[in-house]
């Protein structure tokens, strides 16, 4: 367990005043926050692609990164580096979850059935490295967006070939995701919407896709996976336009098909503020439609179109995120995924170590400061007095949805409206308070 | 019908070689294009509040706009000038509908029952002039964002004074609309969003939200009034985040709280690009979801992040938004409304007209392409070929929901899969041929 | 000076544990911060047009503020009553600078002369403030955006009696700025662009803007005005598109009529990010060509496309504003002005103070952190040794310009090339560790 | 000359009627538009980095491309047989200039010697297929953002080295260039930028950026290369923020440094819209500064916030960028060299004819339509009235620089000011009637 980053110890807690950047300031699994530790709270996971698969390649680049397992050819011993290496990695970070896409563990082979032959083989070493250090899947996925044959979609193919070639992949990604413990099992549909529509069905697409989402309901209960099924929104990149486009349009797709007890949401902070929303919205809007499953915790650059992916740094994001995941009751059983690459020229080995470490003390802070802001009351306390109107008299009628447009009517003739002020500088004020002292 | 705008005729069609700025170079009411003439295809309206009330105001100017009734000042007067204004205006445009806002009609009283007493003299007025002219009124709607009392909100306000004062507003609206005899109704939630999530609590006020249209559509029946209900979405501006974001959201909405049968969308082009989508986007998923409701017909500048609220000029945007609309068996009830403003440098009254014109020009000769895509099957041909692998096989097994995972897998193992290509820039090329030459 | 905001005593500084929203956390005039005290550095300057001409009003609705002068109807006594609230605001919150349009601070008369007749007797009434307050003027400058007379632009109109009234109004802007001892003079060309480009001569336009502001500089010289002239970059809004961009398109323009030596520029945060550029980089742009004048202390919301101007609480800009601000040796003559306005629902007189003290606190937080940044050469010795290849060998050759494409390609023939990370991960880190703890 | 594209016959112009989607619809290389053909207007380019090497892959999916030279593995041969495709596939469709980046033509060798003897041996080919076909060189490049070398930049790379070895490429590509007749030559600066100004000095990154550029220049006199150098304006992508924004960001660079005698512009259309500019901004701007260059001919998606390099299919666009070309005298020695890609799904080799002749069509009607609008001055005789107060009077004494703010002061006391309408709607329908009809 000290082959791949041999130079790197493990990451130790040393606290705010550590000038050692290879440590904790702030992440301390084992202190207490309420009544949970912070890795109970913060359920992190390492997203394989990103950091075991990821070269620093862009649209006008190639790779860039340095890894210890770059001269190594052979495809499979290749896939068996990297798993011990990421064993190894987790290891040393600490965390006890990660994630996988099946293309990302195992190499493609020249059939499905040889594609699968590998991933068996491949499974099964990460078992050994899971019962060796611990660590468990948070969730596995099918990866259908790569490969030319899924250029116009999977399931949401115009091509009932491709659709039959997804449904066998994912499959596959279910049983070896059972297999070893996943605790959720991931949609992200790359490729599931157009590019243009002068070409296109929608209907029957959206049609199609709900039809496949409910062959992965039978298809779960018949090999007894229990794990939670999550869609990951996502507005628009690769394709000019994605169905999955925020967490509204995937609960008007899952309402329309009767499939909203079956699904609930992975919300990827860069995909939120692509679709135009704040990762808070997006949480806050999920939270009050009881469909927080898990988090891709990464951040995008809101000046910048494209999912940047970026390790998450923003200590005002991560600290709004965990106040709304707090007021949910925590991710349970989903996690916290640095679904994050490193920047381009951040091509070494150890700047892997500096972007986990950045996010999750990052993460550690905001946990911290949310509990102290709700301990507190710091916000609630204006919220409930601001909306106070609905908990008697008329308000507490509508609520309770016992009055009409004549009694409101009849009601108003008699009323002077005073409305008080919304407060936002003084709260923001508040906010920054709490960030930076508690 | 000669007073308001005396130095302009009624406006004819003059055809594409006419150098007459103040004729139509399109739009020919009685042209028959497939089955119906231009007119009852295209059912244009005049909004009442840009074109009539409007002054030409931004957040960083006055009014700009020369009117032939700046100099009344009594309210009662230039409400009731206004409204003969606005009948020969329309008149001499040729357009047969119109849509209005409660509070643009009639001036606010000291009351609302002052309020609803003035509503009720221009109605009076209104109704006569409807009769004069024979034009009809398309929707009405209750504007409840520009008073201060709607700062937080109306139906989502955090003050249930304030929600009790939105539905007697409603009620009203929905009795005068009725009573003019709209084809439809209109809810645009101007401020049923947020400024800040600090001091939020987004569940209680969608849910309320519910509880208002509910007793909007317990009305609608108690008073006989059988229009068609319709949601705008829109989403942000006025506030930072707006509920009714896009279609899509619009149906999570109404499908969580079971109000789906009742409410279709009035989509608008602006507010579709500002929600990241195009506006042939918007209606084509709309069609797929059985809303298309009514059409705002406006263009926005995409390079601009504010609702610019422009009259329609680009043809490809209406050519493709007549396309989808031809598709899904034309607009009726709903029409094209011009929610749109003459530029603020567009300061003449013969400006409105250029404005118009233009508009209906661009939406005729949209309409004249669309037609002819579809009569050709220009584009359909391609199309239907393309998604032909669900019409037999393992495809009709798919779409008749027959198959399964384990069957696909099985299928799949002898199939070697072979996509064709998108075409996506021949697709383009034979639009342009269509849209310049047709 | 203890009439218009009665409710609210003098703003102290009470430290970071205070829970009196009504103090200043971290704003402590007297500390010293290196070799300035806090005021020193920071120069906070209130917007007179925002604080006390704000009525609230938006696209969508109408005024929300509650004033104690809201019942003033005569507009000489307003604009008086309105200078005394503005002193005894500023004195209660302890800012020691103000900025004005000269169409704030009086009302316009019927002609030019009853104009600035008006003026004259407001500037009267300020300078009597002044000297009573100790409050200095940090700019002045002339609103040539608001009227009707400048739909099409001011210095760019195609209407050169426009061009001249706009000079005329200049021209009296200049001598009250000199009047009352003003340290800068700026120009923000509200309609200095274009609507449309079809109609549009942009050559001409700009052409005649080059020679107003050699007839300003002109005019500065004869009436002995000394104060810096800034120009204030901004992208769009209202025109379609504005002139003065971003820093860099007022630089090509400055440097095309020879005007580089005789403008700075007045850099607003909200302007930048609408251009597409973090504050940051502004600032950092503007240092490295030696034009930071001054700042315009706002922020906007990168999800949000148009001018929202609200009060700055992100703590990472105006640390990293502060950074660069301190690297390029401070502010003077120039300061930050709060052009920052309250929420439309947060219309209560003390929330103008809760606005001004979250902006202060941040700023005055990211100045100590900046600091700190500084001293301990936390990011500077990282960037230092980043380019050190410059400073001996081949890249002094480079920097010195004694070198060659035929040398370079002769050095690298025997040079493996050997690149750093780049470390943003780490260095995010540091400046959370910095931003959140020092 | 017909082993590549063996199912393809050359393109020819059918006319409009045509329902061949391989024919020209508009474009007619001999049809005389004014005193020039269009083929001598347009000066078409095919980009060969695009056409022959792009493979279809995006960040999300690997390559999708078929083409008949995919088998080939020696890197030398492959160059060489994508050489001979090009020259086939130019000569097809009629094309009579292509450009080149250094690293497209021919493959990287273990030394930069070995690349360049590659390089010779590709530009010998490259030479007697130009005389085979009569196909010249619109212009060359060198691309200095592929390789990991100049992750942090080239010119402005932290590492001296990095600057050598750019230097050493560039002067390479500048007489390769000169070799093949090149009548330009083109930088566009891919890394020459940053990821996070914590680790940037932009001043000194810009300074050597200078230098650099002043190298090339005397480079260029001493080998006697006498095209012309173009800079090519991008604001983000690769990376977060690149130093060449826009056209403005270039001059004001260029200016600075001396460098305005020596340097054009290439622009591009998705580069333009990408910096928040219309690209008929980018051009006008650029014509009323004299650096029209060349144009890289392409479209992005302005709903979509990553250069999609589309090929040019609005007919908008094209028509008001031909028209500010014409007014600017024509492009040569520059060109319209289509930098745009066929879309991932159109993967089959005919996909790039229908590309080009989309882009080709599109802007040869652009071409007739602003001719035609020019030729009847539909537009000009209303702008020439617009701005005519400058002609005469006070308007003609401040175009020539004789008046004063006093002069002016006094002129403004007598006049009342009286604009006209900018009149957008009704110049938007004279566009849309040349467009659809002329």
């Amino acid at each position: 367990m000290d082959k791949f980053f041999s130079k790197i110890s493990k990451i130790k807690y040393e606290g705010v005043d550590s000038d050692n950047p290879l440590s904790f300031k702030y992440y301390n699994p084992e202190k207490k926050i309420g009544n949970k530790t912070m890795a109970e709270h913060l359920r992190f996971s390492v997203a394989y692609w990103h950091t075991l698969t990821e070269d620093g390649s862009d649209p006008f680049g190639v790779g860039t990164m340095q890894r210890s397992w770059d001269d190594i050819n052979d495809p499979m011993q290749l896939a068996k580096t990297r798993v011990k290496a990421a064993f190894e990695f987790m290891d040393k970070l600490g965390v006890e979850y990660f994630c996988f896409h099946d293309r990302d563990i195992a190499p493609t082979g020249d059939s499905l059935k040889e594609t699968n032959q590998n991933l068996d083989e491949i499974v099964e070493l990460i078992k050994e490295m899971m019962d060796q250090t611990g660590i468990d899947l948070l969730w596995g996925t099918s990866q259908l967006f790569v490969e030319p044959k899924y250029m116009h979609g999977a399931a949401t193919s115009p091509n009932a070939d491709v659709f039959a070639r997804a449904a066998a992949q994912v499959k596959k990604a279910m049983e070896i995701t059972k297999e070893l413990g996943g605790e959720n099992y991931v949609f992200w549909g790359g490729r599931e919407g157009y590019q243009t529509l002068l070409n296109t069905k929608m209907g029957l697409e959206q049609d199609n896709m709900a039809r496949f989402f409910e062959m992965a309901v039978d298809y779960a209960e018949k090999i007894g996976f229990d794990g939670q099924f999550l869609i990951e929104p996502k507005p628009k990149e690769p394709t000019k336009h994605q169905y999955d486009f925020d967490v509204a349009n995937v609960l008007a797709f899952l309402r329309k098909y009767g499939l909203e007890d079956k699904f609930k949401m992975n919300i990827e902070a860069n995909h939120a503020t692509l679709a135009g929303h704040d990762f808070q919205h997006e949480l806050h809007y999920a939270r009050a439609n009881n469909v927080i499953g898990s988090v891709d915790a990464n951040q995008g650059d809101k000046l910048i179109g494209w999912d940047t992916d970026q390790f998450p740094t923003d200590i005002y994001a991560t600290t709004l995120a965990m106040y709304e995941i707090l007021k949910s009751g925590g991710l349970e059983p989903g996690g916290l995924n640095f679904d994050a690459k490193v920047r381009r020229p951040s091509f070494k080995p150890e700047d892997l170590f500096h972007g986990h470490i950045a996010g999750m003390d990052t993460f550690a802070r905001g946990l911290e400061v949310a509990h102290k802001l709700l301990e507190d009351k710091a916000l609630e306390d204006f919220v409930e007095e601001r909306y106070s109107s609905y908990q008697s008299g008329i308000g507490k009628k509508i609520v309770a949805g016992e009055t009409s447009f004549e009694e409101l009517a009849e009601y108003t003739k008699e009323n002077q409206i005073v409305n008080s002020s919304g407060r936002q500088e003084m709260l923001e004020s508040i906010l920054n308070q709490y960030l930076i002292e508690s």
